[in-house]
């Protein structure tokens, strides 16, 4: 994560992950999930906080999924289904069940699937907001497999040349096994800038960066730019202009509405406007297509020719997705997960609130 | 495709479809291909010289197969067999046959066991060039299905903050259908720009855009530049730069490495620098989805949707992937296939040491 976007040292607040598990689970059952639902839903988002990738942890996210759980957009007890099932598919009514707690039995299903006949894909509509979808990839991952998410729902980003706000962030994740190295984790919103990441900005003042935003009329805005209030401006996909290759982030935010909007037999957010989100959960048994351990070597000496690779002038090293994730999660399962003072006062709220004891920092 | 890449009016030859394909597939043959494959070689190259991606049709390939073909590095009658499969996966050994030809048999074998079980995967090691790969994701779309491909091969890509080359352009497509709009056809470079595009420059005379490339340092070359020729510049993932979300296009093209590479128990370029290209085929049946008409039906409002988006200032309209393409192959079935001149007289060259018949012009 970009420097700008972490918690400034005198705002951070250091939390042990079981506590904050602990609360996260509470308020989750206080909300009306089951118990078993609430330590899933905690798990996912603590598990994330861990990662350091905090705009998808309990910072951003919890508040909207209480608020969403309060207003009945959410529902805590979804009688989900499948809808239609074969041998390597399924597709998944989610009854407006929050994805960050489904998405985990989706991946779980599509493990089952490509155990049994090599590729698994689970398909889910009518579904809440999913957390970090590289959370349910590494559970293929962690099972052997390969495991690829993605998820669509939202109109804040402009297509190229477009003056009206169309796609999701719809983030794509890819999760891989290695031998000794940590695991490749990809997990990034098609859009130049996570929507979250706006949030965070907000929250720590950072200026936003040429090529992230749009003005409303669809002009990419091209110099340094303070946060603005939403419905002051559209998000822009990756690559910021048709010349850097918006027309490709563009395309690859399709390629989420394709896979889990289209395949689960819903529309796009842009033509129902339904505020759902939909969700593509696959799982590649490897062990279908090679030998684990030929993948997991092959894996290795990738891994670490990719690390091992000269920096360029001004940088300290080169880095793969799912590196600096690993090496955070050492790091703050010994020290604790920063929280910015803000989000401790909300947690202390919320907590009174809702009777739960206070959340327990370090 | 940007303005700089197309070939300029006064230096095009147009060209009938059918007169290209002639010329394209007796060359083949002449290289030692079967009659069967050089048809369908030259369908894969005309079909996508007709849809306007000149960088992966006759002109900037064809001559480099013809050398692969000469210097012994492709095989025109590959042995290739599946080593490993299961139900909805298979894993085929090219034996160094061009995937131009290879690949619409693997997503043809992919579309058959979607058929069978709902998702259909194929890779392939040890393979050449596959073409543009939108095609063979086409193949699974005209078949009602959603069709996937991914490439890796090659290190010309430096990694976000690196200082040399590991990746290859790694492109990844996806296509799909609709009722009445043309089909969704994504096909792209996870780097910023195709390496195809910088020998349709240097030919066209077009200068490069910020972002695109690098010093032989890893420093991005932030300002436009002229084309380099090969081993004075490396090129960027998407996004150009960490900040403009080049950690992003490094990733997708770390997707394309285990989808393609490692799912096909094969190392990573990067590592064996042997030279071969790996590919990645996939077919989802949308009937074992959701019902094929509400799929079509949706498609159809999302692409509509696109369509009618209000364009920002300074542009005339949104279009979504394959609409140009679509519109492109209309005008170029009835018009011809404009060539550079200097294209044409390669064929001319070509036709002429191999004894064929002349290419045929407008």
């Amino acid at each position: 994560m970009l420097e700008r976007f972490k918690v400034p040292h005198e705002d951070q607040v250091r939390v042990p992950h079981e506590s904050l598990r602990d609360t996260v689970a509470a308020i989750f059952e206080k909300m009306g999930t089951t118990h078993e639902d609430a330590a899933e839903g905690a798990d996912v988002l603590v598990t994330t906080d861990l990662r350091g990738v905090e705009t998808h942890g309990v910072s951003n996210m919890l508040r909207a999924y209480v608020q969403g759980y309060n207003q009945g957009s959410l529902n805590p007890r979804p009688d989900w289904k499948i809808v239609r099932e074969s041998p390597a598919t399924a597709t998944i009514d989610a009854n407006k069940g929050l994805a960050v707690i489904l998405g985990p039995k989706a991946m779980r299903m599509a493990i089952e699937k490509a155990r049994n006949v090599g590729v698994g894909v689970v398909t889910m509509f009518n579904a809440g907001h999913s957390g970090a979808i590289g959370h349910h990839a590494m559970l293929a991952a962690q099972e052997d497999m390969v495991g690829m998410t993605c998820t669509a729902g939202g109109t804040l980003v402009a297509p190229t040349f477009g003056a009206e706000g169309r796609l999701g962030t719809n983030p794509i994740a890819i999760a891989a096994p290695a031998r000794n190295e940590p695991f490749l984790l990809f997990d990034a919103a098609t859009s130049a800038i996570a929507g979250n990441k706006l949030g965070l900005a907000r929250r720590v003042g950072a200026p936003l960066l040429p090529g992230w935003i749009a003005e409303m009329d669809g002009t990419p805005i091209m110099e340094e730019t303070p946060v603005r209030e939403r419905g002051e401006y559209m998000q822009l996909p990756l690559g910021g202009t048709r010349e850097q290759g918006s027309h490709k982030g563009y395309g690859f935010s399709l390629m989420s509405e394709v896979l889990a909007s289209a395949l689960s037999g819903t529309p796009s957010s842009m033509v129902d406007q339904g505020g759902a989100s939909h969700h593509y959960f696959a799982a590649y048994n490897i062990a279908a297509f090679t030998d684990l351990d030929t993948f997991k070597d092959n894996m290795d000496k990738m891994l670490r020719t990719l690390r091992d690779t000269k920096p360029a002038p001004g940088h300290e090293r080169v880095i793969y997705p799912g590196l600096s994730e690993y090496e955070e999660e050492q790091e703050r399962r010994a020290n604790g997960i920063p929280l910015h003072k803000e989000v401790i006062e909300w947690f202390g709220d919320i907590t009174s609130e809702l009777s739960l004891p206070a959340l327990r920092t370090m």
